[in-house]
């Protein structure tokens, strides 16, 4: 998956473009089911519309030496995303109006974008804004706008039934490692793995250019969407190898926020739980009124909340090898749980007699029933209205253990699926 | 508003008779919309009879001097309310079984009534009944009891709907100041404020006798009061300059529990909250079952659980018109909070492009949408399901800051009002 | 009580046989209305089948000597229930597959059983078994299969409405006192007092053996126990002295859970609660899936819970006749209880006049209402949606510190039973 990452990385990325779509078929080299989707510019899509498509070719400042102070090339966040095309000297003073840099870490390059403003506009370090002498810069910026189309991703593996479970990620973020390759690179070789699976619920993953690219999305799927997707995981910033994080989706009860916070709980319980309120990337769309998505949000260090975020100190050394595999090791876990997430019910009215079937002591003395505990206890409260999920946390049994339980009672004939 | 307070605290008030109408003429020189409505000693109220009027001329005791040791016109309380004509001499011993007085404070005149039993009374310091010498005394009441009315006042300020806001207060209590002249002149006053808006709301203020009065006025309006009114406040002891205090409707959750909660909370954050078990005004009525008005009680000191409640030290200097004027701006700011909260809708699915609406920066970098967090939280939010307290809690914003950011967004015509 | 139990414990039981039918037989002659039913062996009920009649006659260890090590004439427990015959010469060391020990609780012998799987077996202290020099040892079991029948004993006491309290208890298991001579001695004796009141509910008593008596019993009556029974209680290990125990159903929320826990949070406020996780009596099947009755369980030292549960310990010094009497005592308050516990609803709106009914002093003053405090609050909370132990909580009264003011409303008509 690094490797992978490592691939990606270079590629300057922003919401519409050849970045884009060079990433994807890059992806698509890896999971050959990953189809690639253009809507046209100026698409009405709900209250937006779809951008022109913009081409970087060159950006730079160069000092009265000739000298290149910076060059989008050397680093992607040195240009502001969809600048206008500028070709001016200015002075040190005025040079201000067309930098960015984020005073609170002044070693970092910010991320900056203007998508629906026309600016022109360069990104620096504090410390290197602040160590340009005086004397005349020339801005150069050699820029496109033009109507073309704005791409996405999207695999669809099929399962038994047309119920879905969705992945979301974004593939619109220059010169980033954690926000946003990892993303694009977990969910890739999440959707390899789970190629392979006989699944009852499909599985569809979405790479897409972040709020336009979903909102496009939503307003062409919507009404099959609603119909289908049974729960919704917005994936970002999922290489770090720090604490994970979740986001509650609106209404904080889907069967999206009870599966994550059920393998998260069991399997990294120092995870961070956020609310609606910290919301911030796609599952703003997911979950808006209206649309009413079972969505929310997996990372490791969450969008906002790390010092790295949005910045150039949030490179392909700030994720690793490691903190990719885990977490889609956690992605891999979520499939399992909703795959086994089912209501049964008892087929047999009082306890059946488990003796006979090699499920209970034949001998019966006090200290002697304890590893049949569990099965006992999922008959006992197996009545057609709690799913796995809730048993596990009335029964204190891991989900994956109970699975297990149930399994050997429905091989029995004890219990059904409602 | 303590002007008022200060005209209408000498006249001698009881649940019937001339007091009542002189009161309540002075409060309509006020506010002119206030009307005044009678109901005849003897009409049948669900389980009470009206009673007869009772006048009340001269009642004191005289020593073997001639000397008057108490006499009502001093201090109104020194008379029990509703006492029988009486003309005798008694011993220093006999006195005592026609003198109440408050033994746990001896220092103060209690407030005694009988209403419903024949009874001659006087009321007296502890202290002063205990400084009377042996001797003779003339007890000497000049009370009449006839066919009479009644009386209530009533002030209805109609809004763009029939749906209500109702205010209820008593004025059969005599010479007390928080206990009660305070409930009426706030209430007079609030009328007076309330006249000059345009609302939504019809506001109904309601002056009764305590208990009789308000079993009279269900009696006659419970078909109307349960259709029309969307919240209810008994208004009492509102005048000093102490505590607010909130007492609970039966169950806990009307509008008017939490617009009162709400305001308090962000507002006097230190109010004391009690249950309906603590209930003790015309609550009592309206909140009883089968009636299921929601009505909560707003007060400063409450009923029952201050010292000087109901005895000769709740006179005019416990009250002030600071203590009243702060009262009177936390009623203002129910109605205004209860005018605004609706339940909102978004206008379009998934979140508008703000930007060009000038609700959010063009410029896409960390760290710049602070100030706009609470206007896309209130989007994020809005289905239709919350009304603005709702939101206000969720959204661990003032509700009157979130009133203005719904203000805009409905002028941007982003939500509707379901 | 206590004279009873000493009566029934030296007989020996098992889940069939003459024990059950004897011990049945000296209930009966204590509450003449206490009938025996019989299920023929091989009967199926549900998963199960009635197993065969089981008689013992002789089992002991004897060795080279002739000495009895062991006989099961002086303590039942060392015989396993429902061993197969046997007569066999076996060392000291083979010894060890036929005898079962408490290896946790050296000095007591433990209670097994092998109803389902054929085997012989006895029962000692691990002390003893361990003090037993090398040599030969004979074993003999002189016991008996045969299709006789499974035996209970159900006592009805038919009160107003076919509406049912039903008391399950068991009378299966040999040689112990808490358990389970305690459960059938006690309920017998409940019974008795009961026979002499007027009640709307119909009492039921089932002395069942455990399990297969319960699942027997459930299989021929669910649906009239589903129409009629309104609270189930399971009654076992209610004659020791220590503190009481509650053993929720699946839900928890039955009538039965709660009047028992209102009568154990007011009487014993020490009680130990244990969740339905914690079952191990005849509620696993009153409470399972489909079967759905509201039982609990009523125990002072909960099952599996004390050290002496299921050995030679829980003899008939570890109860006592105040243990019993005191149990007695907690079920005919949950008797009495929910014999009150209705729904009421007050018949007049707004207050009622109390003063004129004696209900209320007719002197206004304060502090002179406190008494009529319960009567009040009781009025003003009947909205016919609270039964009496809702009541009694909501008002912080003691439960039958209520139905003395509910009797005393009832009887002035200003409340009716909904």
């Amino acid at each position: 998956m690094y490797r992978l990452a490592k691939k990606i990385f270079p590629i300057y990325r922003s919401i519409t473009g050849e970045g884009v779509r060079e990433t994807l078929r890059i992806l698509a080299e890896e999971c050959p089911f990953l189809k690639i989707h253009e809507m046209l510019s100026g698409t009405k899509v709900f209250d937006w519309e779809v951008p022109k498509e913009w081409e970087i070719r060159e950006a730079y400042i160069e000092n009265e030496q000739g000298e290149k102070v910076i060059d989008f090339r050397q680093n992607h966040l040195h240009i502001v995303g969809y600048s206008q095309p500028l070709d001016v000297w200015v002075t040190r003073e005025e040079l201000q109006t067309y930098v960015y840099t984020q005073p609170d870490q002044p070693d970092v390059i910010p991320y900056v974008t203007s998508y629906y403003e026309k600016r022109s506009g360069f990104c620096m370090s504090q410390q290197m804004m602040r160590a340009l002498p005086e004397g005349n810069y020339h801005l150069y910026i050699d820029s496109a706008f033009y109507d073309g189309s704005m791409t996405w991703g999207e695999i669809v593996l099929p399962g038994q039934t047309e119920e879905e479970i969705c992945f979301s990620t974004n593939i619109c973020h220059p010169g980033m490692g954690n926000n946003e390759v990892s993303g694009p690179c977990v969910l890739t070789f999440l959707a390899k793995r789970l190629m392979q699976q006989d699944r009852r619920y499909t599985c569809r993953f979405l790479f897409l250019p972040e709020t336009i690219g979903s909102i496009a999305y939503i307003s062409r799927h919507l009404a099959q969407m609603q119909k289908n997707i049974r729960a919704g995981f917005v994936v970002t910033c999922v290489g770090d190898d720090r604490q994970y994080s979740y986001v509650s989706s609106r209404t904080g009860d889907t069967l999206a926020d009870r599966a994550l916070i059920q393998i998260l709980k069991e399997n990294c319980p120092d995870y961070v739980s956020y609310s609606y309120l910290q919301r911030g990337s796609d599952e703003r769309q997911y979950c808006a009124p209206g649309v009413d998505l079972p969505f929310c949000v997996f990372c490791r260090s969450k969008f906002h909340e790390y010092k790295e975020y949005h910045t150039s100190a949030d490179d392909l050394s700030f994720i690793s090898q490691e903190g990719m595999e885990h977490s889609l090791q956690i992605l891999l876990k979520i499939v399992q749980l909703l795959e086994y997430n089912r209501y049964y019910k008892t087929t047999i009215l009082c306890e059946p007699q488990l003796g006979r079937r090699g499920l209970y002591p034949t001998i019966g003395q006090k200290g002697t029933y304890d590893d049949v505990r569990v099965t006992q206890n999922f008959l006992a409260y197996a009545d057609g209205t709690h799913d796995l999920m809730e048993l596990s946390n009335l029964l204190h049994v891991p989900v994956m253990e109970l699975a297990q339980a149930a399994d050997r009672l429905y091989k029995k004939r004890l219990i059904k699926i409602v």
